[in-house]
């Protein structure tokens, strides 16, 4: 076998077998197929695709390039949910306690903020003590207690998709669908979830700009899911604008706080929107990303069912317990959590008022993730720190009218340099209308395996 | 500049300018640039292709790594040959001293015979004496006065083309139109020449199948040399059968000096075949290129004039006199050379006859080409000796009819095994039938600038 004629086959729009690509990624982890062959393959993949069988193929042979985590022994369906990544999007830090409390068992297995999208290691890292590198050992140990349990990727997790990575993003073969879809299954099959709900967004502050294009990712996991034997449903979610009203980490960690209180579910049915004010768009993804973990794990027959559940939990204020115990499970203070709550903001601080009086016809999810690097929310290099401290407030969001001077964000930078450069561009992400902009669904569609 | 956005504008169809390409092969021959973003690009070129322009620049990009022949002061018009290869394809040996006779100056610059084509340098070798590696001084001295010199690439003949056609070679990029453009034309202006005629081949024998793809890279050469101020004329020519009676190094050099003895000219016109018996269609494809190298150099208004200007010629015996006096210039022995025809075979020779009566209805090039590798003629890489006294006469070509048992092949091989492994694949190559198979012509198109 020659990686040349694999490379030829795909180019010429073949499909390849489990054995040819298992032989790639097998040479290319263990550096006798060198980057140049594996790059000229990426791209030819780019441009032919890979069928469900050979993504399938590729997720196995990237997952034997590491360990899996052992869950045997825990009990509970352990479903788990993975986003695309976004502005604001802080769902997992909901849905893991959420999902905990009725039942569920959640391996967590998350990333870190890399371009405009945060990641969740560096939201629980907000929190003063709080531990994201657990052992194999500890995370067994917290998810069979509390239900859920949060870590990093280990360098034995999955170094295929590592090496592979970091040679797509200097070779302009990110963009792959199957290459996308073999990297998100091949980690989420080795930390042990056996069922997957996939949040695949689409709009500007996405990596996929369009919904036809999320469709095709969200098609070729549920397929290649089929193919590995793991449950999945997706669903496309919109990303114009950022989730709920904070965009940073500590921020919000803050506001999943908010959204855990039981006083924020009142009402006595599930219609409409629930939880904080300003955060309608935020719990409308989570119970309906909730409501579909409690489907694949047998708690709910239909997604009505389980929003009903998921409400009723979170007014029960379980999760909020779960939430605090998991802070205490993983080293971190819940005492000293909950002093710094409205408290713990960079002093270097700024408002941006209304130009003038309108509609918010728009609030660019790309524009403000892109100043939250500025600031010090996320990072352009996998090297670089974050800040704890810094992030956006929104107190509007698209839709609300408001009159000239009205307070929209108020913005935390991680030193006045920061802040200042970040302005400019949250003041670029902001349009305004005479009339109110239409109310667009925050969920396109779901896509569920045949 | 960033090589991975110059591979990704390619990647998403976008045109590159002249400072990126000139970035990306710079970079990559001074090693800034890492075999991995090249071979991407490369991949992506394939799928999206160049237009002229960039075809150009990435010509002229190839060009600035190495240097170029200076042949100022050398009077007449500077035109060369250059064919993308084929089986018995000789056309050179001849041409050189013909176009020579009737005033051009040929700087022929050529390859070693690689897979199953021929290379000019080896059948010239297969001369005693012979030497191919001349000195940039004895070039121009002995392309002075004898109007033609053969030479092969040194280490500072376009280097960007050697490190990426070894790229190519193991990343599936070989077969992309405008990369093999820049190939063949950043060798032939490194060598000086003014204009060229191009001999761009299809067929089994070819390394494009088609006649469309063919023309596609015909046009691709137009249109680039036009932008590089290279006047080309192409001609898309047939290589299903073997061209001319011989296939070997020395056997073929012997068939060019049959084609140049007076003698074979006898006819008082141009009109149909000229040259010796088994060599019409050597002859009409060495003609036709003739003339056109002729008008490009200003000594023919048209094609019919350039025929005639060079079948006068070749009777006049001037062509073989040229010959013979740039054996003598490039170190070979004359008087051993003529001693040598008809006579230096190699002693391990088998025949192939006719198992049945009937039409020759089709020689396979490619078969016969792939025999030639294993008895010696080519080689399967680049580092592998040929034999000079190895090959296969043909006896028969396609159309003629037989009976059986008629010779037509001889076949030599440098040893034993090999001409035992070669007979199987000779044989295979032939096939018969009941009726004479359509003619089909040696030269479909003829494609100019416009």
């Amino acid at each position: 076998m020659r990686a040349v004629d694999i490379i030829t086959a795909k180019r010429d729009g073949g499909e390849l077998s489990g054995e040819e690509i298992a032989f790639l990624i097998k040479g290319f982890t263990g550096g006798e197929i060198p980057d140049y062959q594996v790059a000229a393959w990426a791209m030819a993949v780019f441009f032919r695709g890979m069928n469900a069988a050979e993504t399938a193929a590729l997720t196995e042979a990237m997952l034997d390039s590491g360990g899996r985590m052992d869950l045997s022994g825990i009990p509970g369906p352990l479903v788990d949910k993975h986003s695309t990544g976004g502005v604001g999007d802080k769902t997992s830090l909901i849905l893991a306690p959420l999902a905990a409390s009725l039942g569920l068992r959640d391996p967590m297995m998350s990333g870190r903020a890399l371009g405009h999208t945060g990641g969740t290691l560096d939201k629980l890292e907000s929190i003063p003590g709080y531990r994201t590198g657990l052992s194999p050992q500890e995370f067994r140990e917290i998810l069979a207690r509390d239900g859920f349990a949060m870590t990093g990727q280990t360098k034995d997790t999955v170094p295929a998709d590592r090496l592979l990575y970091a040679l797509r993003d200097v070779t302009g073969t990110v963009e792959s669908i199957p290459l996308i879809t073999a990297s998100i299954l091949s980690k989420k099959k080795a930390e042990g979830a056996e069922a997957l709900v996939l949040d695949v967004k689409y709009g500007a502050g996405a990596f996929m700009k369009e919904g036809a294009e999320a469709e095709k990712l969200a098609r070729s996991l549920t397929n290649t899911g089929a193919a590995l034997g793991i449950r999945i449903i997706v669903l496309l979610t919109s990303m114009e604008e950022p989730l709920g009203r904070m965009v940073g980490n500590f921020l919000e960690v803050e506001e999943c706080w908010a959204c855990l209180d039981p006083a924020a579910y009142g009402g006595a049915d599930d219609s409409g929107a629930q939880g904080p004010a300003g955060s309608a768009d935020l719990m409308e993804v989570t119970l309906e990303l909730g409501a579909r973990m409690l489907m694949l794990g047998g708690k709910a027959a239909h997604s009505a069912q389980g929003r009903l559940l998921c409400v009723e939990s979170l007014r029960s204020g379980k999760p909020r317990e779960l939430f605090l115990q998991n802070i205490k499970s993983q080293g971190g203070d819940p005492e000293r959590f909950l002093a710094m709550l409205g408290t713990y903001r960079s002093p270097h601080r700024a408002e941006i008022r209304a130009e003038r009086e309108g509609y918010i016809s728009r609030i660019d999810a790309w524009k403000v993730g892109h100043a939250g690097i500025s600031l010090g929310v996320g990072r352009n290099r996998s090297g670089d720190t974050v800040s704890p401290a810094a992030g956006i407030e929104l107190h509007r969001k698209s839709g609300d009218r408001v009159k000239a001077g009205d307070l929209i964000m108020t913005v935390w930078g991680k030193d006045k340099t920061a802040l200042d450069a970040a302005l400019g561009g949250l003041g670029a992400a902001l349009e305004y209308a005479e009339t109110p902009p239409p109310r667009t669904a925050r969920i396109l569609k779901e896509i569920r395996q045949d």
